[in-house]
């Protein structure tokens, strides 16, 4: 198993995984304390999606005596979006809804430019159109929501990245990273400017303001920095909330990767894709053959439609049922395809409707210093 | 001998620094070749005082053609300003006046923060102010001259900087820096930034305009860089012309420090402080008595005083005349600290008055993108 911000292999062990990084497992006790304040629980969290945090108790605590989090997520534009990427941001804006919080969403253009040999800057500005527009039709609310996107923004940015930067040695980047002497400088320098959103409400407010950073466990790395030094700097160190991968469509462990196209699902794949991908390429837990799958039944854990319904199948009723069905034989691999099929069909018709009309409102998004 | 960005230690010896460096002498031929286009030579070329060179006939070849160059020249703003820091300042104004040249002033006000533990932003956003007036009092022309800081103009700045950082390796960094693993991550990053000014009028304009750059020889292990990566981006090697150090007060070698107040005059200095540092510390190539001294004379080579009128003294005439007096004993090592006195606090009465005249024109000379 490997899993760093840039690399996500072998099967992955979730309770290794919070051992390892040394963060907390999200239990009952975390879950309703929640939900006094949500009402309901996202499925994400009734599901162990989202499964392990860091001072979420803190923020909590904060937020019952009045001092509102802010939420900080990103995406690094580098590819089309997959429905991997859309986990954290579905969960970050059930957070924006339910606690009211202002959300600060980095677009790290230069990243993958530096730790890509092939990708241009022009590469990557067109992809950091195409992926505002996937995370402006999730319909996070352009009064609460500023895209910080680091070239563009890098005078608001690169000071207190600095500031960040002048705390982190060499030695720590290569016990975090496995950096070596082979790293460019600008992937060396890059993580303080992860940090940066993390701070600059409170940098520029002058008092501290506890931020919440949803993330897919592979970032961790660079956060566990950014909470070694923030508090060297004066500030509160950001809590965290992590979710489990979406795994890819051809294997039940590991994590979908946007730059594997037989294993990704792509938010601007149109109806026939979809259907071709996930009939073609999805993992299945069923038997070989009908007859045997009919007597024994399918193993719902390892196939690769069933978990991705786990998901996108908000309703816990009608996924119990599927699990069963399938479980004892009753639903066949090729009818549970078509089931995810037409969930998944049905919502990227509606994302790319408002993936439409999200181009009239990027500039609503742009942070203004 | 120690010569690197942030070390100047020991006997300097000019020669060796130029097989180390890789750089080439300014010889007679060179310097007819400036004058043919100068009319005249200024003294700093004449007395050795700029001696090393990059690629300045390749500079002189593309002027001869048409495609003038634009000049880079900077100031890292963590201190008060000192003589020392005048020498390339004076000749890159000569040259701005000579060849017409656009010039392009980084303050990169993020250095000295990244490399001095105690330096705080607060620190060189006093300092940055201050040396701008003293750049602006040197009398560049405000139509031609920007000034680039690097915290400010981030945002013009770190996106090259990137492209410019992707291709340089910390195994680089390490070998022309001496960087190792205690080293953070701003200061690994940073001389992507010192590179970009010589390809940003380029980059922007999307076609390639020849550099010169005139800085001490200490800057050279940054430029090596810059000269090594732009042309992997389709950029020139940016030209170069190098001067020697102003030696310390307190020794005949070496240079100057702004941190270390002994050896130091600062360009805000009033007349009693120039008069009392200089009687002081200013190291004398006298005799132990004036019996002595007017029986076998001084020796200019290594008396302070005569070092710096070299730098400051524009008089061949007169220099020569003081050369010779002390040498044979008829000025004794008093009566050169004065000369020199006088000749200082002329300069730097004049140099105040231009300052306080450059408050109101900061504002013209701030690069804008």
């Amino acid at each position: 198993m490997k899993v760093d911000p840039w690399n996500v292999s072998g099967d992955i062990d979730y309770e290794k995984l919070i051992k390892e990084f040394g963060t907390e497992k999200i239990d009952k006790k975390l879950l309703e304390r929640i939900k006094k304040h949500t009402g309901e629980l996202h499925y994400f969290l009734k599901r162990g999606i989202f499964f392990s945090h860091r001072d979420m108790n803190w923020v909590l605590d904060e937020y019952e005596k009045g001092s509102k989090f802010y939420l900080y997520t990103g995406r690094s534009p580098s590819g089309d979006m997959t429905l991997g990427h859309l986990i954290p941001l579905i969960f970050t804006k059930w957070l924006q809804d339910k606690f009211g919080a202002e959300l600060l969403f980095q677009f790290p253009d230069e990243e993958k430019f530096l730790f890509k040999d092939n990708l241009t800057f022009k590469d990557t500005e067109h992809y950091l159109h195409e992926n505002m527009l996937d995370v402006i039709a999730l319909g996070f609310n352009p009064k609460k929501t500023k895209f910080l996107i680091d070239t563009k923004h890098a005078t608001a940015m690169y000071k207190p990245a600095c500031m960040i930067a002048k705390k982190i040695t060499f030695s720590t980047a290569k016990a975090v990273f496995g950096f070596d002497n082979s790293n460019n400088l600008g992937q060396i320098f890059y993580t303080a400017m992860q940090s940066v959103p993390a701070m600059l409400p409170s940098y520029l407010k002058g008092k501290n303001i506890p931020c919440l950073i949803p993330y897919a466990i592979d970032q961790d790395p660079h956060f566990r920095i950014t909470r070694d030094v923030l508090p060297k700097l004066g500030y509160y160190k950001p809590a965290a909330i992590h979710s489990v991968f979406l795994p890819p469509l051809t294997g039940p462990g590991g994590k979908m990767s946007a730059s594997d196209k037989l294993s990704a699902i792509y938010l601007t794949d149109d109806e026939k894709t979809v259907k071709k991908k996930i009939m073609k390429y999805a993992f299945s837990g069923g038997k070989p053959s009908i007859e045997e799958h009919r007597k024994l039944g399918g193993n719902p854990d390892i196939d690769v439609s069933y978990q991705w319904l786990r998901f996108f199948e908000e309703d816990d009723g009608k996924l119990k049922k599927h699990y069963n069905d399938y479980k004892n034989g009753k639903l066949l691999t090729g009818e549970l395809k078509q089931i995810l099929i037409d969930k998944l069909n049905k919502m990227l018709k509606e994302h790319q409707i408002k993936r439409k009309k999200a181009e009239s409102k990027i500039n609503e998004f742009i942070y203004r210093a």
